[in-house]
């Protein structure tokens, strides 16, 4: 939701939003864009998260990231309490400008469950639908 | 939103979903996961994107990357109109099942503007804030 104090224009046309150089965020109802989160060294992707557009600016002009924590309606600087902080090496907008992709540099594992990544889990073909298979590496470090 | 006939069971507590082998997607008060979809081949992120659990079921039973449009209110089966296709090689969910990762095989570009992924600027600090430069290989193919 962009309100005169959000730090963003307000998102223009269709034709501007997609091939314009101006960053126009398209926060949702609830004033968040979602955020992919990859490794900058193995390409891997770390997580999936949400920035208001305090956090976006933020790790903007910070170059750490912040986010946005739904469950805790709070601001949030990944790391803060875990020391597992992510430095932002590139920050990449999508099409309609509703998505972020951010590159960073990880420190420790990215997961609240102590894994380096939040998808070690395999979505797989078991005898009654599907089953989960941790992939090697997902075992809690 | 979980009904009795998605084909899904609900989720559990949080240690089912966090380390169980049942799949018990967390769908939003929409009735949707978040996507994101990367390129088998190079790890590129793709794009961004919505499933509700029929798309998700049809994803998982074909092989064929299943979506629902949020702005068109309805189930879409990617490249269905373009061409576009994506052949699903793997797929993943995170820590908490509300978020899916599936590894695809593309077929054409990714992005409805005709590029290889949607995320084809980068956010860079201009002189006043920032600015979004095109990717090389971000010009309209």
């Amino acid at each position: 939701m962009w309100t005169p104090s959000t730090p963003f224009a307000p998102p223009g046309t269709r034709l501007e939003l997609e091939e314009g150089a101006a960053l126009t965020p398209k926060f949702n109802a609830d004033g968040l864009v979602t955020v992919i989160t990859v490794d900058h060294g193995s390409g891997e992707v770390l997580m999936l998260a949400h920035m208001n557009a305090e956090a976006l600016a933020r790790t903007f002009s910070t170059g750490n990231a912040w986010y946005f924590s739904r469950s805790r309606n709070a601001l949030w600087r990944k790391g803060e309490t875990s020391g597992n902080t992510q430095r932002v090496v590139e920050m990449r907008v999508d099409c309609d400008q509703d998505a972020i992709l951010i590159r960073v540099e990880q420190k420790g594992p990215a997961c609240h469950t102590n894994r380096r990544s939040c998808f070690y889990r395999v979505v797989e073909q078991g005898a009654e639908g599907p089953v989960l298979r941790m992939v090697l590496g997902g075992a809690t470090r």
